[in-house]
Order: structure tokens, then sequence, then C-alpha cells
């Protein structure tokens, strides 16, 4: 257990993920209730589905179902036919196996970025490199490009991943692009309509844009021989029977995607302009996080966390705060006065 | 698409797992609905939980509420402090990654049981062999014993797999007790209880036994550092938030378990009596299914299936079909009917 109103803050005992409430309250007991968890990236407009009939629990989940779904979602992100989709119980789930499918000895992740990946790689007994620039990715058995990226939103655009894939699997090497965040940069954004039939894995989250993220659903989009060893891996029932109807509904909601975007651009850019009164410039941006660069951004975390406001800090990123996009003027004003008042 | 009325009842063309209606309608097209599914070993008196908050979807699930689900799960099964419980997205999830973090070079099974054990194993590089006999497993690296046994329900003393779990941990070697079944069977038909801190897993479903296998719900109970290794390739988010609520209910729920234990043996008796009518004794149980052993096993599959009626059949063994424990009188009376008529 932590001490009171310390230690969540200094970076050698940061939580290695957002959302972890039960920590902020430990270690910030005094903060007024409820929490404004700002410390994910996840959408705050859930998609507003039908609830699921009972059958949805009360039996496995079924093939066709889980087929149905994979193909709302290749319709969804604009993948080729000639590319299978893969559904596992959240893309950590898959993120943990292609390691072990890839057999790479030497991974490179381009960096700085989501952590996971290079501790996939790395208990799967591989090598793995920070690579600085997309070029340094060519000299390895596999190489990870998450883009948008995270928590620093840096593009890569995904003509120039296509190409690099193509390269990489010449050579019998893997391009693993995560598209967490990609859902609401539109299909330009996205490797999918572009993949290779094999060499390259798109991965896409459902929960993180549709708000659902307890649901735990993502997908890998790969060629036809590594699907086969991802979906044996998986097993017979990958997906609980509540995401499989529910992402389903979701997928197939175009409108909802787009009308939530324009929302979203709304309420990022209402954030932006409460930074920038605050003294704060975006250093990074996603449709669904902003990432602030500030040298004390330590104390920032800590008087945020003191008003009941969870952000997210990085261990090896002193500098850096990543905050989520609030809902509505509600949870701006409480922000706004954090940042304002207090003891800095 | 298989042809219409044929197929699903040949031995080369069996699915691999019950509960696929959907294959069962494209089978028999003109059975009479709603199929009255019996082909897998669930509980048909699902465990009455209240809903979930909206946050068990729209928050990525907290390390808390994992621990606390654990703990609960814990309690249930009388498992030891000394022992880790590790929660994972339906058993599958778990059987899948133990060969890989176990490495065992050879692993057997002690047979007939169920598949993925052996699957799951062969994938991993392992070379997997059935044995017979218990005191056969001396000689492997992994062994596995499916405790009640599925599908025949014969079952091994969990005195005598403690004993077996020692002699196998002093050679480096693990038992691995996969106890789907085991839920109704008291503390005594359980290993948990027995635990070494060392060489021995037992595996848990939540789905079967409270009738939501949707959920997608596993345990693997181990020691400290299979556990860590279990954990870190599961990653951070391995259950999704509305089974961490629901399955923390009904761990908790000692009564439900014991009334429901009690409602299941009359109803399994129920359906002992029936079969016995049609001539057909159980030639294995456990309380949540019955095997029936018989020369026309695939007769009798056809004849139920054409009434709407699925059960399941195994390849391997072309004169066994196994039935779940039907609900109440509709369904046995529609059972006795299908049984009693049509052409065999």
């Amino acid at each position: 257990m932590l001490e009171p109103q310390t230690g969540a803050g200094r970076a050698d005992e940061l939580p290695a993920h957002g959302g972890d409430l039960a920590l902020a309250r430990r270690a910030f007991p005094a903060a007024p209730q409820p929490w404004l968890d700002l410390s994910t990236g996840v959408n705050p407009y859930a998609y507003p589905f039908r609830a699921p009939p009972p059958e949805a629990l009360t039996r496995l989940p079924e093939p066709q179902a889980l087929a149905e779904l994979e193909a709302a979602a290749r319709a969804a992100f604009g993948a080729p036919a000639s590319v299978a989709v893969v559904a596992g119980a959240g893309t950590q789930a898959l993120i943990s196996w292609l390691p072990r499918l890839l057999r790479a000895r030497r991974a490179a992740v381009l960096g700085f970025s989501y952590a996971e990946h290079a501790l996939a790689f790395a208990r799967a007994g591989a090598e793995v490199e920070t690579a600085a620039r997309i070029d340094e990715l060519e000299d390895f058995d596999a190489a990870v490009v998450v883009n948008p990226n995270n928590p620093d939103g840096r593009m890569v655009d995904p003509q120039r991943l296509a190409a690099l894939a193509a390269r990489l699997a010449r050579k019998g090497a893997t391009l693993i692009v995560d598209e967490a965040f990609a859902d609401f940069g539109g299909r330009d954004a996205s490797l999918a309509p572009l993949m290779p039939p094999a060499g390259a894995v798109v991965l896409r989250s459902f929960g993180k844009a549709y708000g659902l993220p307890g649901l735990r659903l993502g997908f890998a989009l790969c060629g036809a021989e590594l699907a086969a060893r991802l979906r044996a891996a998986l097993g017979p029932w990958p997906v609980a029977g509540p995401a499989l109807d529910i992402a389903r509904q979701a997928y197939g909601d175009a409108d909802w995607l787009a009308a939530t975007g324009r929302r979203l651009a709304g309420a990022a850019a209402a954030l932006d302009a409460l930074l920038a009164e605050a003294g704060l410039a975006a250093a990074g941006r996603a449709p669904l996080f902003r990432l602030v660069e500030a040298r004390n951004a330590e104390e920032i975390f800590e008087r945020l966390a003191r008003a009941g406001i969870w952000t997210r800090r990085f261990a090896q990123k002193p500098g850096w705060l990543r905050l989520a996009i609030p809902e509505g003027e509600e949870e701006r004003v409480r922000l706004r006065e954090a940042l304002r008042t207090g003891p800095l």
C-alpha cells in the first residue's frame, strides 16, 4: 500500500498503465470524489448499443457469430478480402501471442511508444531495440510501429508503411502496425486498405474508439498462414458473447463513427484552448488524447490528482503528461479550476 | 456449407466442440425450431446475477477488481493461500499458454479426454501421448488429467493426484488437472485444497457450472513462479469487466451452488430414467452431463437432430453420445418423444 498523498507522481513508482483509480484513491485519499479519469485514451462517448440477448452469456459463442463479427470489422477497417481478420479478447492477447508465433530473434519498436510490444518480444526470447527512425526498422526480423503513436500522436504515412512491409516481407521479416488509436483518422490513416498479402500485421482495438474497453476485443489483420496459427493459439472461443454482439452492432454503424469523430474533435479543441489558457501547449495529439510536455509535469500531475483528476505519467519521460479528452463542460470546468489553483 | 439433412452425424465431419447450432441448422434445416442444445456440458440453470454497472464496459478493468475476483475464486475453490490464482478469458486461454510456459518436451494426457490439451502441447512443439492409466503419467515432463473426465465422467481421487504431483515435482515435471466440471462435486473432488506449492496446476472454469459460458472466464491455480509467467503472458487486462463483476457475485454465493447442485442432481436422475426407458444406460456421468454408449449412436444422434435436439458426438468414439442435463419437464418430454419415434 502506498503512503497517503505521495508516491503515484514519482517516476519510480508509476503505474504501467492508465485507468487504475484504486491506485489513485490509495495515493490521494483526500481527493474529492468522484475521480475524473483522464489517464487512458478511451472515448468518453460510449457507443449506444442495444443490450445483447441473454444467450450472449448463457451459451458458448458460436463460430458463425465470430465470423460475422470479423466480416463486420473487415468492412469497417476497409481491409481487402485477401487479408484475414482474427478477433481476440483484447489487442493485448494478440500482442502477447505474436512474438511467439513469429519466432523473431531480433525485434525493434519505433519509440518512444506503448511498452507492451517490447515486453512481449522480450518474454518470447527476442532481442528488442528501440528505433528512433522508421528506416532503422529494416534490419530486424520483426518491427513494430504504433500509428498514430501512443503517447505522442506521431503519424507515419500508411503508404510508407506498406512499402516498408513489402521490403521486410522479401527478407521473411514482419511489420506490426498497432492502430489502436486509428479509428477516427479515416481510411487514409490506416494500413488496412493497403495490406500486402503477407509480411504485415495490423492490430485494431475496439474498446478505445467505441468507449467500451471493458468488453476486451481486438483484431489482427494478417496473411492466411499467420492467421491460422493465431486462431489455433487463441482457441475455439476467443471472444466473449457480449463483445461479439455489441461490436457487430458498432462496426455496422458508420454514421455514429463519423458523428462521434466530429464531437470528439470539438471536445479536443476545447481541451486545447483550456491547456493554452494554463500555458500548456499540446506537444502531441491524437483524436482520443493530448500529450503535454512541461518542465513541471510531475507537479501538474500531483496538483490534478489532489483535485481528483487522474492523468497519465510515463516513467521514462518525466516531462510528459497524457490527458484523455474530457467529456463535456462540467469536466473541463473541473480541469480548468485544478490547473488554475493550488500550490505549484 | 454442408448438404441439407446429412453430414453432421458422420464421424469424419463432426464439429470439434459442442454448441454450434449454426452447424446444426445447416445440416438439419427441416428440424423443428427452436433447437434444444444438449451438445455442451453447460448448466441449464444460469446464475441469477445482478446486472454489472455501466463502468464494467466503459472502463478498463482495474487490477484491484481482478485481485478481488481471484480472492473470491480462491475461497470458493478452497485453495490454500500458498497457491496463486490466475484468471484468464476462459480456461482455453490458459490451456493454450501453459505448454509454451512449461516448455515440456514430452507430454501425456490421461485419455480418452478433452482434445484441446493435446493440441496445445503439440502446437508448442511437444511430443504428446495418450496414457491409458494414471501410473503411466510419471515418465513425462507434463501430464494432464481432466477430473472429472470429459466426456466419460471418470474420477481420480485427488489424494492420488496430490501424490502424483509431488512425485512429478521432484523430477521438475508438472501435473495439470483440468477441473472444468468439478464445481458440483464438493471440495473432496478437487485437488485445489491439497495443492502442493509447485509441480501442479489446477484449471477451473466459471461458465459451465454457473451457466454463463459466454462470459469467458477460467482460472489456473499454481505456484508463484509459473503464475508470474502466466500473468505476464495474459497481460494487464486478462478478463472482461462483465465477467469480473458477475463471477465475483457468483463465487460468493455458496448457497446457490449447493441448491443448484441438488436441482441438477434431480434433473440428471430424471434424464437417467428417461434414457433407461429408451434402453440407453448412461455409460458415464458427471453432474453436468451423461455419456451414452450404443452401437447405433450415430442413428440416435441423427434421429434427435431431425427432432431439433443437438447432442455431442466424438470422431474417435463412434459409439459415444454425450448429453447435457435437460432443464425441465418440457425439454425431457421433447427428448423422450424423439427417442421413441421416427425411423431407426
